[in-house]
């Protein structure tokens, strides 16, 4: 919780920018976080129980609303199940690969059981608010453990293709009514070859607005971003920038890799959200 | 980024039980976020420039779907500005007490913007997967930012109302079609007289599975929680536990203090979320 004013924290990678001053204020935790990047290749080593405690703890710290821990998140490290879960998740050979698979659950179930044991009415819980509520917690949650995972030198990435077939993950985790997966996160320790680094994002002109919301000052730096990711994409043996793969992941139905069915889905595995 | 055996994390106020071991593991980034509490009472000092540069690079170096980026923060300083916002998110005083509001937002109206200017069509941004995304993107951003704070000596506080009259909000922060804003966080330089520390959480046992999900474990210690909480109510004035608190919150449309409206807010605002 020491902060220092020196040396101050270089943000050239982060922004894909190397004229940008250092952040002027300092310390391990902001260190640990400008250093995030994805990782997708990982040692065969297990990831610890010790580890695991540790990334729960931080989870569970992170806020929630109205204290209500709308959330769980399932462990898995058995091979077999992590390579079923893979195969739904879009056949990433990194969820396969990474020792550990958290999968972070919006959990309605819990209170859904209390109400149920106390004989209470709970239709709040049908309304799309309650679903956005839980999504909110089991995130909150997820990346405070993503913070404690990268602190402890483990490397993590998420795995929004856990929702290309809800019903799917539902029955292979045994999931109850009213829970819903919401992404996963593979964990494990970085290999050290991996071919990657901190991927440079938005200057911060465009995600940054004082007192109201300006969208041409906004949008006024995205073609030299296009440029810095392009640049960056190449270094790393990739191709294309970034406006370019914004239109077509969102282009249509068909660029959401099944997701377009998330509402029947949520109604199907009891969130009505309504 | 150092990982120390020694002394260990005591976890006893994160969860109410002074029979816990402490975490094997220990490091500044755990320490950090093992404190976390929400802070509602700040001094009057101003948080720098510096301090907002340095929470929003944190936010912006968190996990986003696909390198999607879809978000924005509004930051409001302005007295008359954050009153206005706190008379619409339930009247809360420490919204309008803590120096600096920071609004998130689930921005589709980026990606929409690019679409229009480049003529490329972008339906995927139609779908309730879509305005989930958003809304992740959001609150990871965020939950960084939240730590980076934290690790700069700041208290923080959510601000899930925020979502009680999303047209009010926008129009309050001049949003553009296709943003949202998810919720709220108030930050500033907690006041050291006030009577809150850090609210235990369910036990691990309770969130955490293994491989399954297994609700009769998961639930067996929610009535040894209730105690737990009610006791750490009673020492900072409070009243209740925590099983009476849930199924009031979630009893029905009329407890989500207008948020039963969300879905239509969702369309109106230009996120159609089907």
């Amino acid at each position: 919780m020491t902060t220092t004013a020196a040396p101050g924290l270089h943000v050239h990678d982060r922004y894909g920018d190397a004229d940008l001053p250092p952040l002027t204020l300092s310390n391990e935790t902001l260190a640990v976080q400008l250093a995030h990047r994805s990782v997708r290749s990982f040692l065969p080593d297990s990831v610890s129980d010790e580890h695991l405690t540790a990334m729960v703890a931080a989870a569970q710290s992170a806020p929630t609303s109205s204290n209500l821990q709308a959330w769980s998140v399932v462990a898995v490290r058995d091979a077999a199940h992590k390579s079923r879960l893979a195969a739904l998740a879009a056949e990433q050979r990194f969820v396969e690969e990474a020792p550990l698979l958290l999968v972070w659950l919006a959990d309605l179930g819990r209170a859904r059981r209390l109400a149920a044991r106390h004989e209470r009415p709970l239709a709040g819980a049908d309304y799309l608010e309650s679903t956005f509520l839980a999504f909110l917690d089991a995130t909150l949650a997820a990346q405070n453990a993503v913070v404690a995972a990268e602190s402890l030198g483990l490397g993590t990435v998420c795995v929004g293709a856990i929702r290309n077939r809800p019903e799917d993950v539902a029955r292979e985790l045994d999931l109850p009514p009213h829970v819903f997966a919401v992404f996963g996160l593979a964990v494990g320790w970085p290999d050290p070859d991996e071919r990657a680094g901190v991927k440079p994002r938005l200057p911060q002109s465009a995600v940054l607005h004082r007192e109201r919301y300006d969208a041409p000052r906004a949008d006024a730096g995205i073609d030299a971003y296009d440029a810095r990711l392009r640049a960056y994409n190449r270094r790393v043996g990739l191709a294309g920038g970034w406006t370019e793969r914004v239109l077509r992941r969102l282009a249509g139905p068909g660029s959401l890799a099944g997701r377009d069915r998330i509402r029947d889905a949520l109604v199907g595995l009891g969130l009505p959200s309504r």
